[in-house]
């Protein structure tokens, strides 16, 4: 007899059927990396629940090492921004030029738009959890926190609102201007908002940059 | 006018209801990290299947970098099974006598009873993205292949299959048991499977050794 099963509760577990899944591959199919936002705010009180939400992600350990820091101060969102400025400049080098060309006209940042700000850190130096599962992998701590932003988009996209990750960004130069402890890895940085527009294909995609690829490619067998 | 709305499509974007969501919600509460299997093999083509979803998630600049091993040689189990077994050991010096003796109990690892092995690796040198997104933090491609093992989570457990991730591990050893390229990034290594049995709660919080904590205690405002 499995011990876990003798304390396992009486209720029955959920059973999800073919129309639910058409739904989740719908919702897989058409969340966006949103760069394009109203300015309209999100109600008081959604991102906190939509956090909530995300706290249901699966975390190594059960450490649960997610930090949001909700950027509402407007010298902080303008070193930010400032911050994405010096940083996309430099990344524009990288690239040839007809490629820095498209590059600008991406609109990389919803910082100007989006009505909410998240920067999202993983506390490495949490006690939660004793270590449990990261002794040779310490990075799985980032990546329960990758799964928590993941799960807070679908969330989010499920209620109809926006997401765009930001990660052209210096990362010490975030902690430094959102004052949060040094050892905090930061994650990445989240514009949350109402989306101009819905689409099932990706802005890059769109645009010419890149394009998705079939799964059968990245599938090997040993 | 927006550029982008120009060019998109006619068709409308789903819109997701209330009871969507509740649904997705019962799906994040009932997602666990299974350890547990029945050895019952998944029908022919689920996990191509399951896979092709999980390449949905986002990912930096497009670039896709997610690479799927899947691991059906008895050799190549066996060593990651002893890979397993070496670390473990090592984990279980670095906790307390009665901590130790309770990580022993919780049979960290499916790699016996899943039928289903899939080791998952970062692509960091794929040319795909032209480097888009990642000049200052090259770790957003390993963010983007936790997003796809997110994705592939949750599609699994929308048809009542588990997945498990084992993370007590040594990296190269799995690079080299696997025979993969060297400057592949090693993510997680995948049990997935039928669960013996389905719960809402944490298996590390039914058996004591961590509780989760309430969302407001990570939420920072700045």
């Amino acid at each position: 007899m499995d011990r876990v099963g003798e304390v396992s509760v009486a209720y029955r577990p959920p059973e999800f059927d073919a129309e639910f899944r058409e739904r989740l591959y719908d919702l897989l199919k058409w969340r966006r990396d949103v760069r394009r936002f109203k300015r309209a705010p999100l109600p008081p009180g959604t991102i906190e629940r939509l956090l909530g939400i995300a706290c249901l992600s699966p975390s190594v350990g059960l450490s649960e090492p997610w930090r949001f820091v909700i950027v509402e101060d407007a010298a902080r969102r303008a070193a930010i921004r400032q911050c994405f400025e010096a940083c996309n400049k430099e990344a524009l080098q990288m690239q040839t030029p007809d490629r820095a060309a498209l590059y600008a006209r991406l609109k990389l940042a919803g910082l100007d738009d989006a009505p909410c700000q998240i920067a999202v850190f993983s506390d490495r130096s949490t006690a939660q959890g004793a270590g449990l599962g990261r002794l040779t992998m310490p990075q799985t701590l980032d990546y329960s926190v990758v799964n928590a932003v993941h799960t807070l988009w679908l969330a989010a996209r499920a209620e109809g609102i926006g997401l765009g990750w930001v990660s052209i960004l210096y990362p010490a130069r975030i902690t430094e201007i959102l004052d949060v402890p040094q050892d905090w890895v930061f994650i990445g940085h989240l514009c949350v908002g109402y989306p101009v527009q819905a689409d099932d294909t990706p802005a890059l995609e769109r645009e010419g940059w890149e394009h998705r690829h079939a799964s059968s490619g990245v599938v090997l067998y040993r």
